[in-house]
């Protein structure tokens, strides 16, 4: 064994044997631990901070010590004393291993002071961006050796970076010379290079050094579109912005926006421009609130559904609007800027993530590249609810995936009092078992209607409808209370004893809110949620029969929709399948999350690539088990599934065939503490 | 030893044993023979035509038969009857090898009856062009696999032609689904794949079977801009143009014009949009004469001089303009046609060949990429005259560079009756050793000055100047004559005894013409020549003493001044080194063949690129040992280096100090045939 020391970096766990007076970040390099730096190793652009664990780790059997590494030098004290390098952070490019160590990588290396936005999502990504920037020194033109400029540029560039052939964007070759004149034969260059091949492409080039670099993750929904810009070489989300799709003018959903296309003879380009545009004012908007240029984002990535993918592309997505849904591109896209019109750096790219199938977009690969399914062990369930509901299972092994026709019904639409998530709008509702009397909380007050003050706390509109969250709430209620039976029949013998139950025609209602406007759940009310949850839960049923599984170890919640809704009520309505309720979890915007993986890291792009060319798709108009899930899954919550893990957690009313007995009050009362003191709320918005 | 049947493919000279039954295209792929096939063996493109030579072929050893040939079958039968397959002729898609074949690949299989330049350049060139055609058949949608109606085109073209990665063009991406249905799924899909990488370019589609493809080969000279437009499937010229570079309104000659941009702000950008203009009508002549449309054209090779590439490129070529003479881009430029504004398909690519050096350009590469010095072991010496002349010389081991300011003198400038190459210009002189009459042609007439019907031939204008070929003929001839001295001194003693000897102010003229206007060889006449070619041979000494060489094999005399002139007059000169004059040959346009070998293979791109990058440049104003060589160049044809192989060709006036002695008649006389007859002449137009 050699008796060179033992370096462990962190969080990767990746370690190796490095002779004494090798830098750290070329024994990161060694390693593949990705440690950013521009300068190229000049300890002057301070990408490359570490800091040295002190102490010893039994476990690594390594005893690290600050002594252990070379002590500060020149180069790196006029850095330190110049940008203030926080006291326990070192350059990696000049501090040398000289015995064991714990080296720890921060993901957050602060320079020139950026400003962060401190509510964007925490996770840290492991950096490996499509784009580098290099800083090098270029030789200076020579009569005896009459290679040109850019060739002597390259030349350094691949010298001091590694890189094999390099090819210039079209738009450099005027600016070449001025550039390297300028900065007096040092430039930063920004290299593209995302595919694993050895190829990159120089896209930008300032003269001396250029320390910051920018990208975008970008999510095409049909209602919004939300941007988050990231710094490339820090890997934080600097700012976000969203706005309404202004193609919602064309269209509210999807389908009626492809029937104006197929109406329409301009139709197709006047989405595309209106998107198109939308997203231009929102890069202007991000670089505003950060405080950069617009030609300082060099990235971009993009995730949509199907039928905004096409149309931010400028396809035509009238194949998408009938079978067999033919896409007209699947895999991932890569292109220019430019040619998406998108005024960013001139050199600047963008990645479009793969789409599923049809109607499972590059939105849904974001997802799943944000969740894993297929990085663990475990059976995971991904629901993203939306008009249609893509759904992922899978594992390491396999993973399939599925569109379901929900209708909009869970987004309010199709309720009588239902609206969007908005101010006013009730979103989570309790009934009193004994009385039927309900309480309920709305959007933009802290106070429960029961509450004392809760009028006033309201605004000048009061109560006006029901968002989807609330419409889970109240009719799993209402099936707890016994008002609505397994079938979803509201009781019309309860209306003798009760005056919250109310004649409608020969159906009954349950009234919700007497103050104008009244807001009642109607027996259509119930069938429209019982409709667009059988649908969910007959294609999740389909993707278990394919994996050969009767139970899944976690769900998660994508999107808007899931961060709102209990995963109890959605349970207790048989809108997921049973599961280990503390296994349950919304995971918020998870297609931005994946959008930003992607952003981050080029392996990323691979993965999902790769992963969305394993995942089987199931087509569910296809399956002929789908209809009989489908009648089975009408029901409340099942007509033949147990659910023996959400009956361990709570009690639920007797049912006719399978299921654990109700208690002799016939109702069940939620024994786990309710989430809806939940801190950090996130808006539909 | 296989007993399997021996193929010996012509004239490649590659040879295979392959199993009865494999297609001869096969065998040719698997032999690296290139063979055009757009269909993919669907024997409907006829591009893949070959013969069957007959016969024992004893140094082979291969007896060859159309017997060892598969019969004509139903489809290629289907072909022959539709499309006129000549006789001897076969698809080499559907003939298999049944026994040992000579097969001869044809260059000229005639598709759409094309119509075909017969006066060009009738080199053939081995293809393997960056652009390919590529007929598919591709899977239709299919909701059990929802790839992409691209990706399944993609699918089709790696199985069906063996590409690896491809990414389609963003401008393909809004037109995929409605070409793919157009054609009933099938399509023809170009690919551009220039470099060695495994990724290629889908950069153009078309609905069904598309069987034409072309390219543009394009040489942007300071004066003149030459184009060709080439088939990439048959490699044949359909057409070629010729105009008027428009930048001369700039400036005459090319410091003028780095002058212009120098003093004018707008004065790059103007000149760029002129070139290109100019170049673009000469696209819509070249698409008009040849009957194509503009979008049938997806490759374009350029090749230029240092200025003229980087003004085409809207490269500010100032820094060209003085020493370090530092070129902005020496390498390879591969760019997309769009990026220079050209309109060709919107897919078409574009590549300009490496520049050698600052004053040595891509037109001095694609000159050695035509005559291949680096091919061949002999010492080969490549001059191309013109304002600077351009120098390579070398063989298979080494090549060396070199630009010598040899001024205009050789282009009728300087001179004081100098003429561009136009009618009326005298273009060959011959002077009787005794009387020292004159007599010569002039461009526009067949005929010599004393040959009757001389005057009535003539235009209007008469005899109007003298033109680059003239003027070497006419002072080699005053110089074998006795009219002037190995030292260039117009004798004057002879002006007592002849009166075409004239005194002008204190030197001596020759007066060539009498006639008005008056045309003279003045002493100052004598001296330009003398310095320009001084210049020229300077730096060919230059280069033969780097490659430790007293003598060149072969000398190749490059673009239009050295069509014209006599190689002989040269060498009496002293312009070019002693060398046997079956050996000197006038190459035409090299540099526009050059252009065509890069069109139409892509591996003569990665010669040029590997050959330039081990030419070993000299700058002559560098080298200490310049003016020296210059001054003994002064002389007549040299001060110091004899001219032993012209010496045995004719008899040349006494040396003060080495060379053969002269005869008793003082005069010599050419011994070889003249190549004034020469049946094909071409004009510098």
């Amino acid at each position: 064994m050699s008796d060179d020391p033992l370096v462990l970096f962190m969080p990767s766990g990746k370690r190796g044997r490095f002779p004494r007076g090798t830098t750290i970040l070329d024994a990161a390099r060694q390693l593949g631990v990705y440690v950013e730096s521009v300068c190229g190793g000049r300890a002057t652009c301070g990408r490359c901070q570490i800091e040295v664990q002190e102490g010893h780790f039994a476990k690594h059997k390594i005893s690290s010590s600050p002594d252990h590494i070379s002590p500060v030098g020149a180069k790196e004290a006029r850095y330190a004393e110049k940008r203030a390098l926080p006291a326990a952070r070192r350059l990696s490019c000049s501090a040398t291993i000289e015995g064991d160590l714990v080296v720890d990588v921060p993901q957050d290396a602060v320079i020139n002071a950026q400003v962060v936005r401190k509510d964007a999502d925490t996770r840290v990504i492991e950096r490996h961006p499509a784009v580098h920037l290099c800083y090098v020194e270029v030789e200076e033109p020579d009569m005896h050796k009459p290679l040109g400029d850019l060739d002597r540029l390259k030349t350094a560039l691949q010298k001091d970076w590694g890189v094999g052939r390099i090819e210039a964007d079209a738009h450099l070759l005027p600016q070449v010379q001025a550039i390297l004149r300028q900065g007096n034969w040092t430039v930063t260059a920004a290299l593209y290079q995302d595919a694993d091949d050895d190829i990159a492409r120089l896209v930008a080039l300032w003269p001396g050094l250029k320390n910051e670099a920018y990208g975008l993750a970008c999510d095409i929904g049909s209602t919004t579109i939300a941007m988050h810009l990231v710094s490339l070489l820090s890997g934080r989300v600097v700012t976000s912005a969203g706005a309404s799709n202004p193609q919602i003018r064309f269209g509210e959903d999807l389908m009626s926006r492809v029937s104006y296309v197929m109406m329409n003879p301009d139709g197709r380009e006047a989405m595309t421009r209106a998107v198109r545009q939308e997203i231009s004012k929102l890069v202007q908007k991000v670089a505003d609130d950060g405080g950069i240029e617009r030609s300082d984002i060099l990235d971009a990535v993009f995730v949509a559904n199907p039928i905004m993918h096409h149309l931010f592309l400028g396809i035509d997505p009238t194949e998408l609007g009938g079978a067999p849904f033919a896409l007209a591109v699947s895999g991932a896209v890569r292109l220019r800027a430019d040619d998406l019109k998108l005024k960013l750096n001139p050199g600047a790219h963008t990645y479009l993530l793969p789409c599923i199938a049809g109607h499972v977009g590059a939105d849904a690969a974001a997802v799943t590249l944000s969740e894993g399914p297929h990085r663990q062990d475990e059976m995971m369930l991904i629901v993203d609810v939306g008009t249609n509901a893509e759904i992922v299972l899978g594992n390491r092994a396999r993973v399939v995936a599925a569109s379901s026709p929900t209708g909009p019904a869970f987004e309010g639409a199709e309720i009588s009092s239902g609206q969007r998530a908005a101010p006013g709008a009730i979103e989570r509702v309790r009934i009193d078992r004994e009385t039927l009397a309900p309480r309920f909380r709305v959007i933009g007050s802290e106070l429960w209607s029961d509450e004392p003050g809760f009028p006033g706390s309201l605004g000048q509109a009061g109560v006006t409808g029901i968002c989807g969250s609330g419409i889970i709430e109240v009719i799993a209620e209402m099936y707890l209370a016994g008002i609505i039976s397994e079938d979803g029949v509201v009781d019309g013998a309860l209306a003798v004893r009760n005056p919250r139950i109310v004649a409608e025609g020969r159906t009954f209602s349950y009234v919700l809110s007497e103050a104008e406007p009244r807001i009642t759940i109607t027996q259509n009310d119930v069938r429209a949620i019982q409709l667009a949850k059988a649908a969910l839960y007959a294609g999740t049923k389909l993707l278990m029969e394919k994996q050969g599984v009767e139970t899944v170890d976690t769900i998660r919640f994508a999107g808007a929709f899931g961060s709102f809704i209990d995963p109890q009520y959605a349970m207790v309505l048989g809108l997921i399948p049973d599961c280990d309720l503390d296994r349950v979890s919304a995971v918020g915007n998870a297609a931005g999350t994946g959008a930003r993986m992607a952003l981050l890291n080029r392996n990323h792009r691979r993965e999902i690539e790769e992963t969305v060319r394993r995942i089987e798709k199931i087509e569910t108009a296809l399956e002929p088990r789908f209809q009989e899930h489908f009648v089975h899954a009408m029901a409340l919550p099942n007509k033949v599934d147990p659910f023996p893990k959400l009956a361990e957690q709570m009690q639920l009313p007797p049912r006719a065939m399978a299921g654990a007995p109700a208690d002799e009050t016939g109702a069940a009362r939620p024994r786990r503490r309710s989430r809806e003191e939940r801190a950090a709320r996130r808006r539909r918005d």
